[in-house]
């Protein structure tokens, strides 16, 4: 694996379970063999947790840390917000983001950060992924949730559901199926099947119960089908997950957060990955929050961030060909 | 079992998969020891499927068999849209509804109907459930999916999503709540754990996300809980089926169709039941429709309406004491 460009993994908001995390990633052999890693993070918060939960401190020379200063690491508590926390999390995001861009990590899978830290810190995005694409100067981007079992890629996401309806568009509908089938290609090395799920009851009844199917969703699976994707629908939401559908499609495209986010959270356990999809760079990023209740205690699973950097790897390995 | 009063089974579209699942509950001993049960629909066309799908024909004095008079029943056709088979339809559930209401049945479970036939045939009610309460004369009802793994009950139900938010109300929101923690206690026979679902993503994430947790949701959990429900929420959507959410509650209180149709439909498989709350008889329903591709095919699997017979005995008995 050497001469491998590695995955940065971004530690997060450090008085949460990213450091913990973290520390799990280096020391497990069998992810370092599957991608190797370096962790973008401050080295003292790592030694302090590693303390904490009994995990092998990194040596002081270890060239997989690449150290994120801050003025007073002793003060950070474990699940305190602090606007340091928050700024130390951004300077590791943008840090990782650079270093994707001018080809020195061959992507990067991110740590939880913490909403109120990190808009303390200055920062102006509602989170990781607005910043990133942000960054990285892409306004064509789209959010994933993938596990092995099920993958869904979201029209809306953090809005009212009242006004999900008049945020729904036909080009932004074509261009998420777009991002779906790209993504999902380089997964699975084929065409996959997706299927675009209705947006009212019964996907609209014909028109019975709303409109957003004859006016939206069908034109735009019209286009995506003449362009060649394979993908079924509207469906009829609550059939569209039965163990059935979900042996027959590789992706759901989903018109608003629950409508994907429940199947998801029933089906992906512990390693479901979040992933943006259309940026230049490859990033996943765990798919839980910065646990605070839980942080420095030895208790946080690193299955998630371990699902991530391996399909952070898959990503980028398709991307060089 | 003798002298217990039968569960009655309405036969639905006679040319659905109604007449073929009615057959096997008649043959079923171990369906029969559960609950005696007795078929209102049309006697020729239960022969005529008997005969297709290589079930035996009740003889022809089977108490059993409620016969529903149609006007020409050898014109009936599987899968064929008729006036006729809706106006059969409509007729057996009156006929059902009449014989619970006067004591007769212990309860009804029923076969699915086609909405265009029983329209053609003059119904102004969208489906089973309003027609069923409007015989009985009550306005305080809702509806429950249910199955031993999950059971979901209902806020709004076939409208379009973006009108939702404005058909929640306080009011609405506590009956709701109070017919499913009655209908899971008569079910369980001890005091259910529910918890109410929130509106928007992450339950509207302190108001950023939509105002129907502050404005609707949590007055009406106040309300219920000050009156001796075991209930909590309102919970995320996404995380309020994952595993052990599903261990946690007996019931979920969704805000919309497919909020608990996704998880319902994905844990249900065959043995679902639909299930009106709030009637004073017991009325349970199966799952699917009247599958008019496979009607009188012999391939319509009857486990829906054997759970749903089931579950209306246990509903009846529980009543009786």
């Amino acid at each position: 694996m050497s001469g491998q460009r590695p995955i940065a993994i971004t530690m997060g908001d450090p008085a949460g379970v990213g450091a913990e995390i973290c520390l799990r990633a280096l020391a497990d052999e069998s992810l370092a063999e599957a991608a190797p890693v370096v962790v973008v993070g401050n080295r003292e918060i790592l030694g302090r947790v590693a303390e904490r939960v009994e995990l092998a401190a990194p040596a002081g020379n270890d060239l997989r840390i690449i150290d994120v200063p801050m003025s007073d690491p002793a003060a950070v508590e474990p699940g305190r917000v602090r606007t340091e926390c928050g700024a130390a999390a951004l300077d590791a995001i943008e840090l990782a983001v650079r270093g994707c861009l001018d080809g020195r990590f061959a992507g990067m899978a991110t740590c939880p950060i913490h909403k109120v830290a990190i808009h303390q810190a200055g920062c102006k995005f509602p989170g990781h992924t607005e910043m990133i694409a942000s960054i990285c100067k892409t306004q064509r981007f789209a959010m994933m949730l993938y596990s092995p079992r099920i993958a869904v890629s979201f029209l809306t996401l953090h809005v009212a559901l009242s006004t999900a309806r008049r945020r729904l568009s036909i080009g932004r509908t074509v261009e998420v199926i777009e991002l779906t089938a790209t993504t999902l290609r380089r997964i699975h090395g084929r065409e996959p099947r997706l299927v675009l799920l209705g947006f009212n009851p019964h996907a609209g009844e014909g028109g019975l119960f709303g409109d957003a199917e004859r006016d939206v969703l069908i034109p735009a699976l019209e286009s995506a089908k003449a362009s060649g994707i394979e993908i079924d629908g509207p469906l009829p939401p609550d059939t569209a997950f039965t163990p059935e559908a979900l042996v027959r499609y590789d992706g759901h495209v989903c018109c608003y957060h629950d409508q994907g986010g429940i199947p998801f959270k029933m089906l992906s356990f512990a390693d479901g990955v979040n992933l943006t999809m259309g940026l230049p760079i490859v990033r996943t990023s765990v798919d839980h929050g910065t646990a605070f209740d839980i942080a420095w205690t030895g208790k946080a699973s690193a299955a998630s961030l371990f699902a991530a950097v391996r399909l952070a790897r898959l990503l980028s390995e398709e991307r060089k060909n």
